[in-house]
């Protein structure tokens, strides 16, 4: 048998067209993950495993999720990329496609995540991309939000944005970016962590809503974090804002292009 | 019975959830007017007809479509508007709802319809907005583009555009305005005329396609629009990367906000 090579590879998805990244027990529901396994199997000719960088919830869309994976099939990165993306359903696509030593590895490797959380804060709820960002009618002070989501930077004990079956060992993670923007009816929270716990996102944005709102301090966002109880907290936001947009890897794993990026049509005014 | 009021409607829907606009045979194909007459329908609770302003095709989008309705029901516009959301589906919602004299005719009223052409200018296909954008692998010569749009500015016999099975009376159009702009990877083509015949839109970007990749130069567009001939001009660009935009009225229907609009995302770049 050939000798095994490790490639990695940036992975976009749309995630309404499944529930959510892991593999599921009943195949009738589809995940990324097996639709990834099947169409690199599928070129490979053989059966491929992959790791991810950061596991999503249904509903949450990726611009630059990266995975890899171990074969023995010889092609080129862009016979890779063209052969997988044919394989693959709509929604779901490779971006890129690399060869990696076998000391990379995607999740483990990993030193931060970065998400992004987009709201759109009309009156009227949009319909073009209804999935795509949540809606949010009554109006938000992106700088109250803004403030507030500075008190979160920093190691924390991050208890109080955990989902109760979440499986991570411990709740303390790192805040290295965090920051709320507004270009007209578009909010946008990003953030950076060394790591999130489930759900942790969506929890936040469930606290920075009432203080966007006016309904609640700036300070509360403090409060919240140092009961570490979920039950203080409030709503867990709908996932449909939500995207892993990049990952922080060591330096020699630089040619892998995952810094943060997208949704593409937000992406002209993000690099300006 | 009461008196008939006319309303006029701004609509906003994502054309890869729908059969085009117009209401099918076959109920079992959704199309946009059979989900808004029944949604406007059930909030009247009479039998609503619309009238639009300009219908889409399959695969269609729309952020500023406009209507109108007559009903003899009495609610309050943000009453319309809450009811009727409520009672559509996703991928489409009103955006504004008025009353308006009866003299407004969403399609006869209409001076000139704007048209938006999204294209991802990209390696790999997109995979988040799948359906909301062209993909196109090629690199493309914008500047290329746009002096050959220029080239149909004015009134012209569009025949050479025309689908076969257009029912206009006329192929003669006042193209107002065109123009392709590239923001990063999105290219957009960007065209306002008076109206447009059946795959108008779609027939202009199979042109333009293949003088940006610089296989045909810039004078083809003239060559193609002289000919007045379909089957001198190149391939129907798809119908996944189109919007309709907005609409021009006479000035004393400036109260409906159908300026050009979207998609959303790309709304702060477009308003800079």
């Amino acid at each position: 048998m050939a000798e095994l090579q490790r490639y990695a590879a940036v992975v976009e998805y749309n995630g309404a067209c499944f529930h959510g990244w892991q593999r599921q027990k009943h195949h009738d529901e589809p995940s990324v993950q097996a639709a990834l396994e099947a169409a690199i199997s599928q070129v490979a000719n053989h059966p491929v495993d992959i790791v991810c960088a950061g596991r999503t919830d249904a509903g949450v869309h990726a611009t630059r999720q990266v995975i890899h994976f171990d074969t023995s099939a010889r092609r080129s990165d862009y016979g890779w990329l063209m052969g997988v993306n044919t394989n693959l359903p709509a929604g779901v696509a490779l971006q890129w496609v690399g060869a990696v030593d076998n000391e990379f590895h995607a999740r483990f490797r990993a030193q931060a995540r970065r998400y992004r959380y987009l709201i759109n804060n009309a009156p009227a709820k949009q319909a073009l991309q209804h999935d795509q960002l949540t809606w949010w009618r009554y109006p938000l002070d992106e700088q109250r939000m803004h403030d507030a989501a500075q008190l979160l930077l920093g190691e924390h004990d991050f208890s109080a944005f955990r989902a109760k079956d979440c499986q991570a060992k411990s709740p303390i993670k790192t805040m290295r970016h965090i920051q709320v923007k507004r270009w007209g009816n578009i909010v946008m929270l990003e953030l950076e962590a060394s790591a999130f716990l489930y759900h942790m996102v969506r929890n936040i944005v469930g606290v920075l809503l009432p203080i966007g709102e006016g309904h609640k301090p700036v300070e509360w966002m403090t409060e919240v974090l140092q009961t570490r109880d979920r039950k203080q907290a409030g709503i867990t936001a709908p996932g449909e804002g939500l995207y892993f947009v990049g990952v922080h890897y060591p330096e020699q794993y630089q040619a892998i292009p995952c810094q943060p990026y997208g949704p593409v049509l937000l992406e002209p005014v993000l690099n300006r």
